[in-house]
């Protein structure tokens, strides 16, 4: 078949699907309440955010350079490595230029042959995608199943296991039962890969996740993301001396790679440091969840991202379009993003919104979700 | 094997074969000449490329919130787009965070199981990567051996072909014959794809790269860099309407991935900019790399890296170590940054540089290089 006749048919197959995609662009000064936005503690637009992220594209040029084992590391790279590692309670960290990056980087880095991978069937199309790129061996076992991670690691034959989860789910919103999955790592010497990226900021002691609950737990690997509550972008991989110093030598996505560009690293650490004077900043996020949960009669979230079940993709787009319509812009799971294939409308909650915009918004999205069988 | 035993036994590996690396910072006010950095124009420091940087963050914030397809996409991304579009003389382009990012989207999007990739064998770590993870059928054929890819693509047998090279090869500095590969790939209905990541501000028309120098072209994809010569980071893949759409809605590395923060958006289009209005810069990267292999008695480069071959990877590091003493910083290619084995210095000529540091670098590292045995 021709390129141009296999593009088109895909094409086709999509619409008749309901699940074509296009991107609209949002202005600076567009009128309307961001629901869709990962930027949980409104962090990315605060004052000391935006410039301390100025103040690095001023200071040190608009980009890295180079790789960051070539001349793309810099101080503010490692300020930062050093108190997001000791915010987090790990030993070392190492910043990439993306979430997704950061666990590409561990999992191929630490995974080969010999390895075995051990994945929840929940986990993100990232931590996917990085479990083939490895070329282990994958068994993905049933959501949040321990008894499923601990029969198979009983299996494992003294093969170098790793098991992937993360914190707070992204799609569902529940949590991962992380001490249990962290003890039975322990006791079979495996390692645990818990990526964060739904959770610093938003669980645990003062916005710390659910890996820092752990306490030391050499065992447990963690990745997290720059760009949701700390508000920048970037990735980073948590965990021992020896893990990080493996991966600066080891993983293929981070030596390739120019480093992150010095704006996004000053501005992750500024939002860091505010979120680390304010630990009180993530409860408004549970209480504002819990609230929309509530109001929408679905499960509460874990985190900060509340689905709600449509009929249909193309019904949950349609919502979408009526949300937007009454100024309240909320984002939309459709397959291939779901993990059971049903269409949701993805709202998360902001704790740095304003009481009055929060109340209009939630109630021009529960007239939408009504008008749209998305209520009981 | 335990992971801990597994991670030492790795090390202890590296430091046996002198391949053990680890990340140096630099510092804001460090006094070192820099022939190590990819910012080959000098504009990531220009300072309308600073302020432009600085202004996106302060306008926008430190981030872009989510995903291009939720709401990551700002009208930035599509001011750059467009732009980067017509300097190259393509129909569309899509911005990454990342050009590791661009090539893994490009090749996951367009190659599934049932499509061949015909990879020449120096293609960068990014296209090697994305070729495994996309599970089509791989074959690689010797560097820039255009009857191989022909003979290859005749044995294609009707399936989806994607030919893999690069405008500007990274480490030996040579060029792809892209015309004869063009001409091949659309004779057998099979799609180019030309990284242009050490092409793009470099090579070509006023630095519009190489592929511009096809024409329409319409069975070439090219990826490029906004980390390099456009001194900011991104990446981004360029071609058809029809190419950019089935991206959008198909490459997972793309939807799954934090977008690119505005503010190296808005330093990457004002580097973009300001070479568009300077049709001459890039010819002093060529004047400068072909006195400095001249002086070296090595390969002139088609671009802005020169390889200087050295014994082993233990007198490369020696080397680069030197340079540093003397207040030159340079990079150092060693396994398995390289194709063939061979460690060698990584000298990146530095259009921007004022002349009087460019001698007395060149000076600098004459010596070391006859001091580590790498002159003939």
């Amino acid at each position: 078949m021709s390129w141009d006749g296999w593009l088109a048919e895909q094409r086709e197959a999509r619409e008749r699907a309901g699940l074509q995609r296009a991107l609209r662009a949002r202005s600076v000064d567009e009128d309307v309440i961001d629901l869709a936005s990962n930027d949980y503690l409104g962090l990315s637009t605060h004052p000391e955010v935006r410039r301390a992220s100025a103040d690095a594209a001023l200071a040190w040029g608009a980009g890295s350079g180079a790789s960051r084992l070539v001349t793309g590391t810099t101080t503010a790279h490692g300020e930062l490595e050093a108190e997001l590692a000791g915010f987090t309670g790990r030993r070392s960290a190492l910043v990439m230029s993306s979430g997704y990056h950061a666990n590409l980087s561990a999992v191929t880095a630490l995974a080969d042959r010999d390895a075995l991978i051990v994945s929840d069937a929940h986990v993100h199309a990232s931590l996917i995608d990085a479990a083939r790129l490895s070329r282990a061996t994958i068994e993905v076992v049933p959501h949040n199943e321990v008894d499923a991670v601990r029969a198979v690691l009983d299996e494992a034959g003294g093969r170098r296991a790793l098991v992937l989860t993360e914190s707070v789910f992204s799609v569902l919103g529940d949590a991962a039962p992380l001490p249990e999955l962290a003890e039975i790592c322990a006791e079979r010497g495996a390692l645990l890969l818990v990526d964060e990226a739904h959770g610093l900021g938003v669980v645990g002691d003062g916005g710390r996740g659910l890996v820092a609950g752990l306490g030391e737990a050499p065992q447990v690997v963690m990745t997290a993301t720059l760009s949701k509550s700390l508000g920048a972008m970037g990735g980073a991989v948590l965990g021992s001396d020896a893990l990080i110093d493996h991966l600066v030598n080891r993983a293929r996505p981070f030596i390739f790679d120019t480093a992150l560009a010095p704006a996004p690293v000053a501005g992750a650490l500024a939002a860091l440091r505010l979120l680390r004077d304010r630990p009180e900043l993530p409860q408004r996020i549970h209480r504002r969840a819990s609230e929309l949960a509530d109001r929408f009669s679905v499960s509460r979230s874990a985190g900060a991202v509340l689905s709600v079940p449509m009929p249909s993709p193309q019904v949950a787009l349609a919502a979408q379009a009526a949300a937007l319509d009454a100024g309240v812009r909320v984002g939309c799971f459709r397959p291939p993003s779901v993990p059971d294939g049903v269409s949701r409308l993805r709202i998360t909650t902001q704790a740095g919104m304003a009481d009055d915009a929060w109340e209009h918004a939630v109630e021009a999205l529960t007239r939408v979700v009504e008008q749209h069988g998305g209520l009981p």
